[in-house]
């Protein structure tokens, strides 16, 4: 083991402990942030994930906005409390967990939410002024990943990117703020995924790593520059009977080859994870300070 | 000279004749197409531009709503005019002729203009759809880009696409385009900009070079792989003496040194240039197509 551990759950505490001033802050002076927070059925992982989401709300001071509904919810009456949330004052930022059973379409639910409550940074208008390189809210686990560089004292300025994976809410927003014209970018930034032919061409050259493919093992200590700072995105289930739920989870990277190779590394969990329930409140803040302030003017 | 020319007049002439069979039927249906042109003052690069693409609509038989306004025209008579072509059924598309003078925001009256007249592509709410993949009007240059790539036979699919520059008209919205999981995507996409340390790096492993970084000579023969696809956004003036005009154009790409290594290459101008107004004029065909379909609904 070379690698220095980035424990994401420890750079999470510090920004949640700075996050705690502002809301005190804000609560002070009338404006409580308030988050909304909407589960359509009763899927384990994403009940897990709201729960940790309002616990974490609960702990620094957010008003959470609790709707959970039943699995064979329709579409209308979802998109009825998205449009009952926008309108509501007392909420400054609004979360649907995704997935969405097949009835309900995602984008549709999505396009629904007012831009500016759009704390996951899912909605086209934000990705579009992300992109732009335009205020917006930042989607909640790039701006994680970045967050954990930043603590790593890692700038990516003129290094080599390589991000393995091009999802919507994790590949492609994270190429998009690295490249950008900024502190928190300016790295050159190469995107692999599914159909490039040989990962490794890639991934070997990477000053950066970050993999966000979604299967275990997609990058190991062989495919990584010696010193290379390797960042890992994925949550995957693999099977352990030495475990009582049956399987242990573990990331896209290998971690035990990974971590002889790399100068710095992610575990998995602890690594992004925390960051990302992080980020979130993070934008539910910025978002009632928005508010105030344009209420203020 | 070893490289096949990709010569995008010829291109999109093919195109054009395609749209105008489409232009034809919408016209008998009693849909013409329509093109809201806005021209702030008087820049000559700017007005040639503007011109070039009325003539271009009039051949093709796309109704042309002409403004051009002083250079001293408020930003607040600019968005009132964006506004009335919103809302005028018989315009599908609106082109407001960047660069601006300083007093008005080119955010704020981009931002103005209606999403589903969005033509060039740049309001957020398009970038952001074709960041997430979905449907949207693909900026213009980038979409000439793709269609010079179909017309010369190079599928991106498992090819390395390395651009050169990060513009939000160029290369943030076209290394988007080409790793999307789609037919024209499929490529593992590096961007490289003014802050890689060594562009040759990246540009030697290019399948596919585009360079779109406004500066001659940016990309030499001796930084590519002997057979890449060689795609010149650039659009300079250099000083010829031998000129009437007493400069000459060129792109980011040195032509003489380029065209003896790379397979195919694009020339400046006559390349993608050509391109970018009939992706314009495209964009307003489709616009009109389904402002028909919605009021059919």
């Amino acid at each position: 083991m070379a690698a220095k551990l980035l424990e994401g759950k420890a750079i999470a505490q510090d920004i949640r402990e700075r996050l705690r001033g502002r809301i005190e802050e804000l609560t002070r002076q009338g404006t409580q942030p308030g988050l909304g927070v909407v589960l359509v059925g009763s899927d384990p992982a994403s009940s897990t994930y709201v729960n940790a989401k309002e616990r974490a709300c609960e702990e620094l001071g957010i008003k959470s906005v609790d709707h959970r509904l039943p699995e064979d919810t329709p579409e209308t009456e979802l998109l009825r409390i998205v449009d009952e949330l926008n309108r509501d004052d007392t909420v400054h930022g609004i979360l649907v967990q995704l997935p969405l059973p097949d009835q309900i379409s995602a984008d549709r639910v999505t396009m629904a939410i007012d831009p500016d409550k759009d704390v996951d940074g899912f909605h086209p208008v934000n990705l579009g002024r992300l992109l732009r390189g335009q205020e917006c809210f930042w989607p909640c686990t790039p701006h994680g990943v970045l967050e954990i560089l930043r603590a790593g004292g890692v700038k990516p300025e003129g290094k080599h990117a390589v991000i393995v994976g091009r999802s919507n809410i994790v590949g492609k927003p994270l190429a998009t703020m690295l490249m950008q014209k900024n502190e928190t970018g300016n790295a050159t930034v190469t995107v692999c995924h599914t159909r490039t032919p040989d990962l490794s061409v890639y991934t070997r050259q990477a000053d950066i790593l970050i993999a966000a493919a979604g299967k275990a093992a997609t990058v190991t200590g062989d495919m990584l520059k010696p010193g290379a700072v390797a960042i890992d995105v994925g949550v995957n289930r693999v099977d352990d009977a030495t475990k009582k739920k049956g399987y242990r989870l573990v990331g896209d990277i290998d971690f035990a080859s990974a971590s002889e190779v790399a100068s710095m590394i992610t575990p998995v969990p602890g690594g992004v994870g925390p960051l990302t329930i992080t980020m979130l409140l993070a934008n539910t803040v910025l978002s009632a300070e928005r508010h105030r302030e344009r209420r203020g003017r």
